[in-house]
């Protein structure tokens, strides 16, 4: 499928305004690597100081070039960069890539010129990078509209990866770690200032490139999530995994990115329900995003977490073995079987279970490797396969490891990771074309994200997220309380389950709501003034004869009237025996609509904070794996003599509340409801508050 | 001091028996290494085929040299090894290196050899290292007597590093990091099988030699805590870090150690409490081991965790702010002046906030590292200095970096830490002495360790451990219960604050003793024969009346009868409320005696395991600090209107338990106290389950 981008990844003809004919400095660089990678389309330099740029023949403005380019490189700065968008714009360029800095990210002139250039682009239909964008690279086609020093530092090659980056640092980082390992990368892609074009519509664009195997994205701001989402749904459809870091996880790097791009933050555990939501798997920070590229690009699908361990180190034996455990991969147990065909192939003081020690006996046998492989690849039981070579080198036949290692990689139809800690050995294995990594911790937490990413997308398959663009989901920010009772209206009106109760206006009503109940009752003030009714003693719970309700009904309205706050009148509510307090929050987040909070409740939530959270809606299915994450989680299931508590029940309640906070479309703010009792015969909702907004 | 290891490290003559004329065999490598390497002492080729061996006259036999050697290299494997013991303690050669594997590693035949090689050994005071040992290696006095391939693959250079290592493969890895970053290592020693001299020995040795600055250890096994103990005793006296490894952390690295050495398991959380104790600090694999060298040897006391992030790349900024939140740094806040003097320096697009971004803008202006860098030195909440350079190289002048961070690094009185992503440029810092680590993850790692290491060693200036031998630490494994009233009786004769109780023969005497405490009761058989009262129904709670307790004290001793179970009476004990419900335990481990666990308690104390182990005698200070890393922690301070626990008794009373136990010297197998009742006036014990063994 053509996106509109078409013009910026393909341009058949690119004129690059300010261009120099050094090849070190900015302007002169992108014209020296398009030569250089073999760019097919015209290459117009536009400087009115030379008759050519790096022998080619150069134009004295935009309008002097024979034809209108597809794509123009704005070198220049500040008030020359605007005219020169301006120029693009009234001549029909249909994209351009601005480089310079010192617009949106430097201060208020900064930032009117940023958007005065939006402004002039959108009219023409005019597409923009940057301001502040290290550029554009496509190996694909030699479109190499960019002056990443790195294309000198490590020769690019064509290959399978795609980068798309809103920091130039980032991209170049990113790119040198995969040329590092041997890896081919086609896009290598940075947005800067974000202006007009962000990250996930080039992911958008990109996902589209047949010869695409992996896309790695670096996020600092997620201004569009539905597209990224229509990227990440292109991607799955294709196979192709998709990797991010979104900077800003905690508050200091949060604080960091606003003052680097400007980024607003979303609630950090949301950001990672969206990347899961639609499949994508969330790094920290570059060697994470880098690192389990080369056992992507193998396509290999493990069956499961079981991991062997052949070295020739016992104590690697051992560290790979707390390694793994900690990872959540379990050490393989090898069949009587395969423990008898190592035994034939071992040397006599070696140990026939997993991990498997071949021992020093590696520097006079070297075909071990070689012999223990293919044993332990049969095995039914084995998922995953590290060999991991602390030492080797002069003496040991390195080239007979990898060659041995590469059969497996060819034909066990399972993943191998080879850690080899000196460098000489690795690049002996690379070479081989054997996904390899410098520790085994690396090669390990490849492994846990490659099997963690697969178990994410077979979720993902079976509740694919529906991409439904939201208009705009931020709100005034004038929001208001809705009393208790206004509250449990709303929720018995969506069809969740709250406590049996009666919002009584006079004493007299309270006395007859409790007989009507006819079993003890708490009694709370109801005020939209008053949300947190506790700490004003505008709750009585345990209430079962009629002097207390008159007391209580008489001292709520009492201290009501002194907060002069409205009073609706008090509720009465039975009391409620669950097994367990929980809670369900839910909130419009700004970025990406209804996000929904499950988790242990009761009076000290904030403190103990064992909540979950998901977007909603969410299917119940999914609210059960959020309470599954919980530390109270095996309480739910019953434990010392407890029944189990009734999960569809309360995993259907959550789900309601997220569906009714994503219906409201942003008229609901928050909804906050805590306790919401659980027990073996069901969950229901004893207190609740929600905010409203103005609009609603 | 000199030690008994002294003819181990600093031979005057070693013998090799199996000499070997090839240098890459492992009988010849040890000479080869020896001479390459300056040792200044003799060296006696034992080999009748041959008469010299690289040169050196060759002897037949061990007889036939001219003088006893103080070490003997034993490379001849099987019987002959144990022959060749038994000629070195005929004539009274003071320590040997068994090479050879095959030994107490490869089931009972080899088990036994090794057996008879410690006795006789230990008959004539002759040390032995191994065997299964790759050999120890003293680059201070060419005392190679190792055959490790590693020394030829990385060229040894003498240093202040010491590496112990129960593994070879694991020395090798150790050494191998440590040379790449550029660090000399003196001492590289691998124990094997550890038959008679262990890590923890060598690790004493090595403690004294003066030039060493740096102590890291392997340990699979942990047979000897109290010499670990002054090891690192020594080492804090001497200002030298310690840093270990102690493999087999998980369920699955503990059966591959018992596979690789037959270490045995105590629960790891008393491995970390053990290593924290006496200042050690504990890392996961070979990389975590080295990584923090090149921060120790600088010999750096940072006064704090408040970080300063200088970068070219804003996105490594962000990053590096979001990995230092997660480690426990925080980003310092600069002082206007700092922010006005960088915002004489910096670009005037870039931010002056921290962490500080220089853009690319140092391409053009190399300076601008050196102008910003004594700046923020200057600056008194500036603690910790990261400078990362992601991308670099061509057009950016390097060395002139690296000059200005040695510079900082030489002036500042403060930790910098290089990240350099691309080895060329890496290498060029590390040239310059600095520092320099191939990502920020590693850096900050490296930072936290620094940090966390000195506050560790802080705390355990304040409290010095005691290190006293214990005997024996192991009992016979017959352990009985002692009956609720007696295990109560055993803590208050100890000192510990228990419910107020009595034990009753009759139902007249629980009747009179509830009305002597006067309030509601607890009425709970006591049995020695059944620990769990609970689940048999023998426990009745909340009784305030005469024909309650009645029959609750005929209900129990029929149950008990039905059980055939001793009956000593009835527990009748005051209600008891507490504000939070806690847990204390204490047990005898068989390495490293008394061990105090303190954590949230209740019915529910093994699903959700919020507990922390110390070693004991613990005072209260540690015990408030393992408290306080509970997850319940905030609510032991009070919040939402909940007083403050009583925490000084509550510290007092699990310090009591801790101290009984140790006292007890193994005769208390374990003491299980749940729930200790902790609020704001005090902490009493309300059920007691003490095991003793049947020394008692």
């Amino acid at each position: 499928m053509p996106t509109q981008l078409d013009a910026l990844l393909s341009p058949a003809s690119i004129a690059v305004i300010g261009a120099s004919d050094n090849i070190h400095k900015i302007g002169g660089r992108p014209i020296y690597y398009m030569r250089q990678h073999g760019y097919a389309g015209t290459i117009y330099p536009v400087n009115p100081q030379r008759e050519t740029i790096q022998g080619i023949p150069s134009f004295p403005s935009l309008d002097a070039l024979p034809t209108v380019p597809e794509l123009a490189i704005i070198v220049v700065a500040g008030d020359a960069a605007v005219q020169a968008v301006k120029d693009c714009a009234r001549l029909g360029v249909q994209s351009a890539i601005v480089i310079a800095s010192g617009f949106g990210e430097a201060g208020e002139e900064g930032k009117r010129q940023q958007d005065e250039m939006v402004r002039i682009a959108r009219d023409a239909s005019l597409r923009i990078v940057g301001p502040n964008s290290q550029g554009l690279a496509n190996f694909g086609n030699g479109a190499v509209a960019s002056f990443s020093t790195m294309f000198i530092e490590v020769p690019p090659q064509d290959g399978p990866v795609a980068v798309v980056s809103q920091s130039g640092g980032m991209a170049a980082m990113v790119y040198g770690l995969l040329r590092s390992q041997g890896i081919g990368v086609r896009h290598v892609h940075a947005t800067g200032n974000q202006a007009d074009v962000t990250v996930s519509e080039l992911a958008l664009a990109v996902a589209h490139d047949p010869d695409v195997k992996l896309l790695l994205l670096y996020l600092e701001s997620l201004s569009d999530p539905d597209t990224l989402a229509q990227a990440a749904a292109v991607a799955r459809a294709r196979g192709v995994p998709v990797v991010a870091v979104k900077a800003g996880r905690t508050g200091a790097g949060q604080r960091a990115a606003a003052s680097h791009t400007g980024a607003m933050a979303s609630e950090d555990r949301a950001v990672d329900a969206f990347l899961a939501r639609h499949g994508i798997w969330r790094a920290d920070d570059a060697h994470a995003l880098a690192r389990c590229a080369p056992l992507y690009l193998r396509g290999w699908q493990p069956s499961g977490r079981r991991l062997v361990v052949v070295s020739n180190s016992g104590a690697s034996c051992v560290m790979a073995a707390d390694a793994a455990d900690t990872l959540g991969l379990s050490i393989a147990p090898l069949s009587d079987a395969t423990q008898a065909a190592l035994a034939e192939r071992l040397p006599g003081f070696a140990a026939t279970a997993n991990p498997v020690d071949v021992t020093a006996a590696l520097l006079t046998n070297s075909a071990l490797f070689g012999d223990v492989l293919p044993v332990v690849a049969d095995d039914p039981s084995a998922d995953l396969f590290l060999l991991d070579i602390p030492v080797a080198g002069m003496g040991y036949d390195v080239p007979r490891f990898a060659r041995d290692a590469a059969h497996f990689a060819d034909n066990a139809g399972k993943p191998i990771a080879v850690a080899a800690w000196q460098e000489s050995v690795a690049s002996v294995f690379r070479a081989a074309g054997v996904p390899t990594f410098q520790n085994a911790a690396d090669a390990l937490a490849a492994f846990q994200q490659l099997t963690g990413h697969q178990a994410l997308l077979r979720t993902v398959a079976q509740e694919p997220p529906t991409v439904t663009a939201l208009p705009s989901r931020a709100h005034d920010g004038n929001t208001r309380t809705l009393s208790e009772a206004a509250s449990l209206a709303r929720l018995a009106d969506a069809g969740i389950s709250v406590v049996e109760h009666a919002l009584c206006r006079t004493a007299d009503e309270a006395v007859a709501a409790w007989r009507g109940i006819g079993a003890p009752v708490a009694v709370k003030a109801s005020s939209p003034q008053v949300p947190h009714k506790s700490e004003h003693g505008l709750v009585m719970l345990h209430c079962n004869n009629e002097q207390t309700i008159r007391e209580a009904f008489d001292a709520q309205t009492r201290t009501l009237s002194g907060m002069q706050a409205d009073c609706e009148g008090v509720i009465v509510a039975r009391m409620t025996r669950g097994q367990r307090e929980l809670m369900v929050g839910a909130h419009w987040d700004p970025t990406f609509g209804a996000v929904l909070l499950v988790g242990d409740g009761g009076k000290y939530v904030e403190v103990l904070r064992d909540t979950a959270l998901l977007l909603a809606p969410a299917s119940p299915a999914a609210v059960g794996r959020a309470l599954a994450s919980l530390r109270i989680a095996p309480l739910l299931s019953g434990v010392r003599g407890d029944k189990p508590i009734d999960m569809e029940a309360l995993c259907r309640l959550a789900a309601d509340v997220g569906r009714m906070v994503h219906d409201a479309r942003g008229a609901i703010a928050s909804v906050d409801l805590n306790p919401v009792m659980a027990g073996p015969d069901g969950a229901v909702v004893v207190d609740a508050l929600i905010e409203v907004t103005g609009q609603s």
